[in-house]
């Protein structure tokens, strides 16, 4: 099974840690993979059995036009270790930004869930952006939806909210 | 800071259960109370120390329906509970449908809500039906909006993303 999150609005990568606690909390060994991040969030300090999270990325926020071949490099390698790694729930944090920013292709991403879908991994794709075809292949859509956002207001992102 | 997850798709308590693992992972208490559940899903067979989650509810799917006084009473268990709690996040899951099947009042839920942001306390609040006036309230607020779900197209519930 395919879900993915994606829109404007906030909850998406914690969606995704929501379900990772979730199936930790059933037995289940969770892989959890963040594009394009290199943070001290919360996530990344956590200690949890069953639950392992890399991070692949610069301390850096990128956007399309600040690209560099480090970064497709760095994204590369985190669909190879999402290849061999086992776990019974895979999230790909931010893979639809990465797809945006042409940092990976649609067709790896496509063939790397395929082979896990076969291998029965629970597969969560996050990040604004989704293009048609993720869309299309997974079977849970939610569209995160920014309704009102105090950061708009100019409230500084928090620890523990934002990250 | 108040955030607000409502909206009929999938993602909600996740994205409550997500900010959880990441406060923890900053060192904060979580005190995740669940409004009209009681059930052995995930999040209720984790053991991590920080999060402390209790459920008020029957084993029993309600509609505005078939409320008893019993649901109104556990309702009201839980919002004594959360008043008496000590905790850096407050998550008050499903209290938007508590609120709409009647079993607790929004002026009770907007005077805890004071009460606790007062001392600091980040609030989470879920649940589709959300009333305008906890949207008023609220600093962030995302609607999660459903695009695509397979168990329209029949495919049961499962074990890890639904529970």
């Amino acid at each position: 099974m395919i879900i993915l999150y994606t829109g404007n609005g906030k909850g998406k990568t914690t969606a995704a840690l929501g379900l990772a606690l979730r199936n930790v909390g059933h037995g289940r060994k969770v892989a959890f993979i963040q594009f394009m991040k290199q943070s001290k969030s919360g996530e990344s300090k956590v200690s949890l059995t069953g639950f392992e999270l890399k991070q692949f990325g610069r301390d850096k926020l990128l956007t399309r036009d600040t690209v560099e071949q480090v970064d497709k490099e760095l994204a590369n390698e985190a669909l190879d270790y999402a290849r061999s790694v086992k776990c019974d729930l895979l999230v790909l944090d931010e893979v639809n930004v990465a797809l945006y920013f042409g940092l990976i292709t649609l067709e790896d991403v496509l063939k790397l869930i395929d082979e896990k879908e076969r291998e029965g991994v629970l597969v969560v794709l996050t990040g604004r952006y989704a293009p048609d075809e993720l869309v299309e292949r997974a079977d849970i859509v939610t569209e995160m939806k920014e309704v009102k956002h105090a950061f708009n207001e100019g409230v500084p992102a928090q620890e523990g909210v934002e990250w």
